[in-house]
């Protein structure tokens, strides 16, 4: 039995996605709420997975607007097991849950950073005197939420039913195009798929020296569909790089490719090979 | 007399930066509090300087550990006017401020989520049963901490001195070289100093595309000190690319550089040219 790794509590937008993977891999299955393993912060979710707690991990890893996710772009860089077996992209669309019954009675609204984010232009402009406060997910204080109608919490519409709490404003997203890239990490190596993923440091300790590592893909025609740097944290200046591919792993243009970045790249790690969702 | 912006309330790292730089443009001055001027976020502080309200803003960009300061950066992209004028880099050292006597007396720590994140394995080790309240700034509860002993704030020895509060531990932070770098914008145009910024989106929606742009630096031997990539906002997969170069905008290899990129970029944004302090 397959069991999944995720930042909870239940209800947060990691366990929609969760639960769409176990959809893809069980189609006859119900969801079973044994499979499910909710983890309070997404590096603790993606060492539950490392350390086979669980067998798999579900974390975001990029949304449209707040960018990419550095809490599970640094975990994966320090990870000696994991593989990314499956992308999945999921809409968001956040809704306002309170017991209040207008916008005036609210004090205080919780959310992950993220969220509060992805929705600071609606309350500047309908809760400008509300106090924000940042959780470590969108579902952890849908307990106080139920006990208080001054407090309300931005979270999935989803949440909502599983607290039985109601909705007062649905959407409240500032962009309507709004969606967040998720990763399944497991411990099994991962051939097959459409797309790789790859991440590696420089040799030389200059952005400048990424133009090898490009000249690579870009001499074989292979494109790359996203590329992003986070520091290396010796110090500022240094960074890596995590590129995205639009090839298969096993594909001998792309394999001929690796071979030859291994000479330009100090440190180059095969992420996995997967399709998306 | 030149008034700042910055992420405030005093105390913050931000406000050691401007204070910094004042020290530089004049520096037989005293430091004169009607020059600072606090604002409650970093899109705040910017847009005042944007909009005429302050002469300069003083922000964080990029932090060693926690890499960029993506509210910067968006603001940044999103400015008409702003130039940058200088670069300032800081060392950060997080201290533990409260009237608790031991750790154990402790309920709530309050910081920046960066500040956090740059304490978490010591609040981990040292604190593991504690709140975390992320605020806007370092300094935002230091009111609170000084009239209930069982709260803790994370900021600095600065503002430990400012608020008349104790400093329990110090340093608090993971990573000894921790250090952040914080611009000076302002509306004058600027063509002198050691390095220039550039930020651009690229005619195809492709990461790919980026080996152009960086083709027409390494074809002239002008090294690039960072490159950073950001959302566009529209859809997963299109980026905005911030680039430093280690170069002054009249360069005329530089220049010569920065007419080829505009053909190989969507939209090019010049930054700034500036020295480093």
């Amino acid at each position: 039995m397959t069991t999944i790794a995720y930042l909870g509590p239940a209800g947060t937008y990691s366990e929609i996605a969760a639960l769409q993977y176990l959809q893809l891999i069980h189609p006859d299955l119900e969801a079973d709420p044994s499979r499910m393993c909710p983890y309070p912060t997404i590096p603790q979710a993606i060492n539950a997975a490392e350390h086979g707690h669980v067998d798999i991990a579900v974390v975001p890893i990029e949304n449209s607007i707040q960018g990419g996710v550095t809490m599970t772009l640094d975990s994966l860089w320090q990870s000696e097991s994991l593989q990314i077996q499956q992308a999945i992209v999921l809409p968001i669309a956040h809704a306002l849950i309170t017991r209040a019954h207008a916008l005036t009675d609210i004090k205080v609204v919780y959310s992950h950073p993220q969220s509060l984010a992805q929705c600071q232009q609606w309350l500047d402009r309908n809760l400008p005197n509300v106090q924000q406060i940042a959780t470590d997910s969108n579902t952890d204080r849908l307990h106080n939420v139920a006990e208080d109608a001054t407090l309300a919490a931005i979270a999935s519409q989803r949440a909502a039913e599983i607290y039985n709490l109601p909705v007062l404003k649905f959407p409240i997203n500032d962009q309507p195009d709004n969606c967040t890239r998720f990763l399944v990490l497991g411990r099994t190596a991962t051939t097959k798929g459409t797309h790789s993923s790859v991440a590696f440091s420089l040799k030389r300790n200059m952005p400048g020296a990424l133009v090898k590592p490009l000249l690579v893909f870009a001499d074989r025609k292979i494109n790359l569909s996203r590329i992003e740097s986070r520091p290396t944290k010796r110090s500022l200046g240094e960074y890596i790089f995590f590129v995205d591919i639009e090839a298969p792993i096993d594909d001998p243009n792309f394999s001929e490719a690796l071979q030859e970045l291994q000479s330009v790249t100090e440190n180059l790690k095969i992420l996995g090979s997967y399709a998306i969702a």
